[in-house]
């Protein structure tokens, strides 16, 4: 079976799972684990803010990251895919009480006339206020697609301009980082506050970061602890982060090579495979999924008619081969 | 001073304060004041629905409304300028914790294409799905746009086809029924809850009603409660609100005209003028407001290019004619 | 009918509908109300603080006040039948998100060791912190009971030792400062928010108000346009209020007199009816009040074992004097 | 240094890292890794429930664990120096939204007539219903004191007759029940649902354990998700928690007797240190705690008057022996 439904499923290499065994901990609700600092430190630092945070998950770190940025009654503008709308149960508002308002591209892009038609500057007490616009690179249900570095640029100046906030998810910043060669200090100046992610591409089993300034960093540990995210010898999840980022960055190349080759046996225009995930769309998601997995290859339904693919660590060059021969023979039925 | 800030202005007549001096009145909160049942009811069968509750304010129907529609966790899609989501201080987030998505229409219309293509259906326990959208009729900050009656039952038909909730946000729904003579039982049947108002076009000083089944309403009852809109002898204000009833519909037709009369002074092609609300562009709207402020006449800045009017029962027609005059002045400098 | 289910229950004497009905209003969401900004100021004054919100309930005002003493994840300390415990469906947490831990005292009162004893001083980020105590006076599911202003000042006296700030629930000051001739300033004095309300027994139709600092009422303000509370034309209700203080105060020694009258026919010590209401202990709450419905007098289960009867503006001492023998009678059975 | 400020401290084994560096792992948000999987059937089982969830903290756990019992608007009921109501930062009522009112008693026990008194039936759609109590066992600030298992199982009786449900924070429930002997079968059984956890003196890094019926986990797992605690490859953490479990159970009794031990010297009544937790009064908790890192010994301040220490599993009997003497070397200045 090939598992091409998110990179998620990677699972550690013996390296990793050595690394973490021989991990150094602490207790990190006292801020005591030594291994969890120095990621956080070497994390912060990767994209030129002040301080880390560790997450166990990537939702709690978007919705640290977020909450350090809009507060209950403002809102956060985000293209109508992204992830903190579509993915995470919804709690920026059930948890944060924060509004979302969305403009739809259907690449995931920034759309700056949109943005700026949709802002609401501070009109007095009884409107809601723009606080930040969230923006998602790579953008995962727009099939993995980069933000250029352009247009993140443009973003932030409009950003300044008005005293918006910007949030980057950035699940998946490596493969945009790996994929365009701009720097991660480059994609940290774009941003306020970041939410990073280990257990996507990078491959670690566990862990997300927050990244921003010291006093967001300090108020994302306070809502982690109400949020049930202060772990205790986090040395051993952090060990593997710090491994995947020695080891597994570089590689993300192989994980686009191997999705561009699906995307193509597909018929995509290789244009729409920026990084290591592949959306086509199929009159019924469902069922071609379902088709899919009786062939060998599980892929997702991410939508009434979206279907996606990831490629990640534990695919290699012929499953990806194998996959795309399977997949590509079932679309011409 | 001529004040055209909202019709939320209007102050009661002499008739209406005579009604609510010899309201009968009881407990509310026992469910014992005779005029607001009576209201509720009235106001229920209008618009062919099981029952209505009264609450103190528009903003507070609209919560109540989405909240009986949508569960925290939950979306409704709106209009990106719609009222719930500019104007009521993010309470459907901050109180309800209901995520919002939102297509962008510059007149405030239905986009069938825009709501078919944001819809997320139930797709597992890990995605937010849409459980509602939210249209508003009149618009508000589209300048009072109708939301034409066919494009709202293409709307009811394809929420029906996928299970989705329509909440009609109603606060100036009567000026849509007289601007085109849609019946209020034919806006009543598009949707399952509305919010409806009886202090803005109609007159009265205090009060709203939300309108649905009597489970979405024994529902908003109990939320009324926890929002502190539980009041006592409401029947003072709901005698307000059925003598605008009896009073204050049809000569909306008036309010309506005016506005005409000021929109064409301000170079407003008319089909932009549908009720009592003229929404211009400005470069600088502040300081334009506070320019016709100087010369006696009251608007507001809606956002910071854009200008509103809005006519209403305590504006006569001599008092259009003149802030039309004034505006067109200031607007030629 | 005599009703003593609540002194919610009283309607607007003819001189209060005149008054109301003579009002001069304006806008209250622009601010522009010239009678609920006297009624607001002249409140204000009365406690000794400097603001004071007019809301459409004195759930809502409760919400407010404490709202702006205590953050979510913050706590306030209160007697375990407090009003804002039992009977605002659980609006502090489910709304303000904040948590609560309380003392018990059958008869409502301030117990100073039990506060100093649970009082959790800021204690690092990871603990809750004790933001505030509230107290109820008089207190309702106490039985009417009156805090001694000495037990406040000794309140006072710890909070500013410790930071802690103080909530008044004075949905019944009034009461309190009729039976014990302590003045409303020096009720004012011991809080530092407080709410106080004008439809139970002044006989207003709805109405009650925040008062506390500038700033409070100011961030009140905001929370209360929120929550749906922020009315237009209050002035009609204001005007209510005004008329209440000018005419209905003094009185409440009636009704303190008549409930007292009750209580000793039903056996309770005079020492445990301070104000207008009577709590009696029966094993059986639902059925008694059945039976004494039956009878012709209405009153409330309030617990499965606790009975509730309160008098009011339209209880007369003959209306009293009929319950007194009936419930006396029924208690006999 | 020995560090006695928590068992939270206690690092990974040889033997653990060993287990984790082996574990089997998978998705866990696919529901497809089978370490999780495994522990939490065996857990489940242990307690005799259908079903439990794995979750990164003890926090997040108690909050699932409520959160599954008493809706939004609803009351649970506990000791006022509860975890859940002193150390989870306010979480069940900012995030899910509920009223908590407490009794008071110094060794944390169960009170079943404060709870008898408190309790709120459900009296109509106008007042907090008391949806659950939650009992800690052993409870924390209390000095690890444990709740016989007579007063649960009274507790339990009198649930079952008012349809009240019994939430059980067993944070050091394994703790409880190497004390008593009481099984951990006992235990689940006089709760509907409970929260376990791991990482405590059983000396696991990371991970707790909500267990309940298959609904109350299904529903727990949804808001597992959205507050960001769906991780990956849980595998890891899991293998740790049940090497945990087959070896680091008995020895528990070690840590009771170096706390036992400490208490005596401490000249704290061995009735007063009924596990591994002993809490002292001292006037100025705060000094005393910094004396004793001057001496090698880590001990906590949990509130302005008490300090407390935990014995685990990397505090060898030398250990115990030498903070004894330091510590009531400094008792004696």
């Amino acid at each position: 079976m090939i598992d091409l439904r998110s990179d998620t499923l990677t699972r550690p290499t013996d390296g990793m799972r050595e690394a973490m065994a021989r991990a150094e901990v602490g207790d990190d609700v006292y801020g005591e684990d030594p291994t969890v600092i120095a990621l956080q430190e070497r994390v912060a630092e990767t994209f030129g803010h002040e301080a880390a945070l560790f997450t166990p998950t990537g939702s709690m770190a978007n919705v640290l990251a977020v909450a350090s940025l809009v507060a209950p009654g403002q809102e956060v503008l985000c293209e109508s895919s992204a992830h903190i709308a579509r993915a995470e149960l919804g709690a920026h508002g059930a948890i944060s009480g924060i509004t979302m308002r969305t403009w739809t591209h259907d690449r995931g892009q920034v759309d700056l006339p949109a943005i700026e038609s949709m802002f609401a500057p501070d009109m007095g007490m009884y409107f809601v206020r723009t606080a930040a616009v969230s923006v998602e690179n790579t953008h995962n249900f727009a099939g993995g697609a980069v933000l250029p570095i352009e247009d993140l640029q443009a973003l932030r100046g409009w950003a300044d301009s008005t005293g918006t906030k910007i949030h980057l998810d950035g699940a998946r910043l490596w493969n945009a980082h790996v994929a365009t060669g701009t720097s991660l200090a480059d994609y940290g100046r774009v941003a306020d506050v970041l939410a990073v992610c280990l257990s996507k591409g990078l491959g670690a089993p566990v862990g997300s970061l927050v990244v921003g300034s010291a006093d967001a960093i300090d108020e994302a540990r306070v809502r982690r602890k109400r949020m049930g995210g202060g772990m205790r010898q986090v040395g051993v999840l952090a060990a593997a982060g710090a491994y995947a980022l020695d080891h597994h960055v570089e590689r993300l190349a192989d994980d686009h090579a191997h999705a561009c080759l699906i995307g193509e046996a597909l018929g995509l225009d290789p244009a729409m495979v920026d990084t290591n995930i592949v959306v086509v769309e199929r009159p019924d998601a469902a069922t071609f999924v379902a088709r899919a997995a009786e062939e060998g290859v599980r892929i997702s339904a991410v939508g009434p008619r979206a279907v996606r693919l990831v490629t990640h660590l534990d695919v290699s060059r012929a499953d990806a081969e194998r996959a795309a021969a399977v997949l590509s023979r079932l679309l011409d039925r």
